[in-house]
C-alpha cells in the first residue's frame, strides 16, 4: 500500500463517481404527485455532497471485478453471472445518508445543511419527517434493483436494514451524550462506529454481496468500519485545528456548544476542566484568542494528538483489509479515500 | 360467500391471533441498548391495538395452505416446501403500522394514541423520530427473517417497500388537502388507498407471495385493498353517526376541526356549505344539537348514503376476490372480517 494519499488522483477518482452518482440520483427518485414530498425528498440531494459512499460502492465493485476505473458502466457492470446496476446500489447507500441527515438535522435543530436551509427550515417540519420517510423506503426498493440473484438481493437488504438499524442507535447515543454527565472515549467510539461508520462499511461491503465475492465482504466492511471512524474524528480535529475561514465556520464551535468529542472526552479523562475551556455560549462572541488557549490546554494535555494517532492507526487498519482485492487502481484509490480522509483539511 | 359477519367467530378469531401476535411483539422487538429508544419504539406497540393487519396475514395463510385455523404453529408454518415463519411477516405488517401512527401523531400534533400519550408527548420530538426510522428498519429486518425463499423474500421486501411509499404519499396528500379549498371524492379515495388501505393489501398479498402461491397474489391484493378503503370510510361514517360515549370521543369531531372526509366531500359536491354546519371551533364547546342539525343536513344531502353505500360496495367486491382461496374456515373469517369492518360501531 502507498504511503499518504494522492491527492491529485483521489480528488479526480471522486469528483468523476459524484458526476455519474449525480445523473443517477433525478434517474431513481424522479419528481413525481404529490410534487411537494418528492421536491423535499430531493432537496438535499441535489444541494450538492461529496458523494463518498457511492463512490466507495463503486470504486469497491471496480477492485473487486478487477476492471479498469470508469471503463465498465455501473448500470450494466460485469458480475460473475451476467450484468448488474451497480449504480442503483450506489444510489441507495446517498439516499440513506440524506434521509438521516433530514432528520437529525430536525433532532439537532439545525438551521442550515450544505449551505441551503434544512429541509424542515425550507419546507416544514411534517414534510422534512415524510421526505425522510420516503427516501427510507425508496433505499430499499433501489437496492432491490440491482438485478443480482435473489440471494444476494436478500444479503444486500439485510445488510442495510441492520445499517439503519444501528444508525438509529448511533443517533439515540449521540442525543443521550449531550445530557450526559460522564461519557467514555470507548462509548464514544462505540456511537461514532453506528451513528456514521456502520454506512461506510455498507457501501464498502454491498459490492462483494451483490457480486459473490463472499470472501471479500468481512475485510472491506473492516475497511469501511475503520474508514469512516476515521473520518468523524477527523472532522472533530477539523473543528479544532482548521481556521475558520477554510472551516466555512468559527472555529471551535464544538468548544462553544459544548459538544462531546473524542477530544474532549480525552482531555476530561486526563483531568482537564473542559466545560471551562471556552466560557462563552455564543458562537459569534467568542473571541479567537479564547480558542487559541483553549487548544493549546488540548495539546498540553495530549488529547489532539491522542485523536490525530486514532485516526492515522484506524486509516492504517482500514487500509490493511483492502489486502483482500486485486492489486489494481481501483484498490489504490481506496487506499488514496482513506488517507485522504484524514488528510483533508475542511 | 355468507352475508353479514359472525360476529362472534371473527371477534374470537382476531382475539385469538391478537394473543399471539401480542406474544412474538417482544421477542421480535427486545427492548436492549439503548433502552430509552427501543423503548420508545415499544411503546405504541405495547399500548394495544387490534393487530387486524397481522390477524388478515395470518388468516390468509391458513386459508391459502387450506389448513384448520390455529392448528399449525405460525412460526413453523407449513410451505409448500418446508417451514417458513409466518409470524415474523405479521409482526413486520404490524411495526410498519406503528411506524406511521407514531411519525403521524407528530405531523398532526395529535397528544394522544390508544388511550397514552402520544410518543413524541411521552418521550420526545427527538426520541419519537428515531423511534419510528428504528421501527422502519426493523419491519425490514424481520421480513427477511421468514424463512422463505430468497426469491420469495426479494418479492416480500419489494411489496413492503413499494407500500411504505405508498402511506408516505398517502399521509402527504392527506396532509396537503387540510389546506386545500377543492378536494373531489375520487382524491379522496386516491389518498385513503395510499395511506391506508395499502398497508391491509400487503398484509393480505404478501403470505400468498411468501407461500409461492403466485396466482393468489393479485386477488388478495385487491381484498386488502377494497376492506382497507372501506375500513376508512367506516371510521368517518362512524365519526358522525355513533353517540360520542360510545366512540370514545366527541361524536362529529371531525366537522368541529374541519377535516375533509368523504361524506364532507359529497356534500361540498352537492353544494351544501359544509363549513358553516358546525360553527364552533372547539369539541369541548359544540352542542350535541348542532351536531345532529349537522348530520341531518349531510344525510339529506345524500352524503351520508354515499358513504355507507360505497362502503358497503367496497366490501362485496373485496369479497368477491377471497374466491381465488379454497373454501375454508379461514376463507370465512376474512369474508366476515370484511363485514365486521363496516357493520362494527365503533
Amino acid at each position: 500500500m502507498t504511503e499518504g494519499a494522492d491527492v491529485d488522483a483521489v480528488t479526480r477518482a471522486i469528483a468523476e463517481r459524484r458526476q455519474l452518482v449525480n445523473e443517477a440520483i433525478p434517474q431513481q427518485l424522479p419528481i413525481k404527485r404529490p410534487e411537494r414530498l418528492y421536491e423535499a425528498s430531493r432537496y438535499l440531494l441535489d444541494a450538492g455532497g461529496k458523494r463518498l459512499r457511492p463512490t466507495v460502492l463503486l470504486l469497491t465493485s471496480e477492485a473487486l471485478m478487477d476492471v479498469p476505473p470508469l471503463e465498465e458502466d455501473y448500470r450494466e457492470f460485469p458480475a460473475p453471472n451476467g450484468t448488474i446496476d451497480m449504480m442503483v446500489a450506489a444510489v441507495s447507500v446517498e439516499i440513506i445518508q440524506s434521509f438521516t441527515l433530514i432528520h437529525d438535522d430536525i433532532m439537532d435543530d439545525d438551521d442550515m445543511r450544505r449551505g441551503v436551509p434544512a429541509v424542515h427550515n425550507e419546507f416544514d417540519l411534517s414534510t422534512a419527517i415524510l421526505a425522510g420517510d420516503t427516501l427510507y423506503a425508496k433505499a430499499f426498493e433501489n437496492m432491490l434493483e440491482t438485478g443480482a440473484t435473489a440471494e444476494r438481493s436478500v444479503r444486500a437488504l439485510s445488510e442495510l436494514s441492520t445499517t439503519c438499524t444501528k444508525i438509529c442507535e448511533g443517533q439515540s447515543f449521540d442525543i443521550d451524550f449531550e445530557t450526559r454527565e460522564e461519557v467514555t472515549t470507548d462509548e464514544y467510539l462505540e456511537m461514532v462506529e453506528l451513528k456514521t461508520a456502520v454506512l461506510y462499511a455498507a457501501a464498502a461491503s454491498i459490492p462483494a454481496i451483490l457480486l459473490g465475492k463472499d470472501d471479500a465482504v468481512d475485510a472491506l466492511y473492516q475497511y469501511g468500519l475503520n474508514v469512516g471512524r476515521a473520518f468523524q474524528i477527523q472532522d472533530d480535529l477539523l473543528d479544532l485545528t482548521t481556521p475558520s475561514e477554510k472551516l466555512g465556520k468559527q472555529r471551535g464551535s464544538d468548544l462553544v456548544e459544548n459538544k462531546q468529542t473524542i477530544i474532549t472526552l480525552h482531555a476530561r479523562q486526563q483531568g482537564v476542566d473542559v466545560d471551562s475551556l471556552v466560557p462563552e455560549d455564543d458562537v459569534e462572541a467568542v473571541e479567537e484568542e479564547t480558542i487559541e488557549q483553549a487548544v493549546a490546554t488540548l495539546e498540553e494535555a495530549g488529547s489532539i494528538d491522542f485523536a490525530r494517532d486514532l485516526a492515522h492507526d484506524l486509516i492504517e487498519e482500514g487500509k490493511e483489509h483492502l489486502q483482500v482485492l486485486p492489486d489494481n487502481g481501483a484498490r489504490d484509490r481506496l487506499a488514496d479515500i482513506a488517507d485522504f480522509l484524514v488528510e483533508r483539511e475542511y
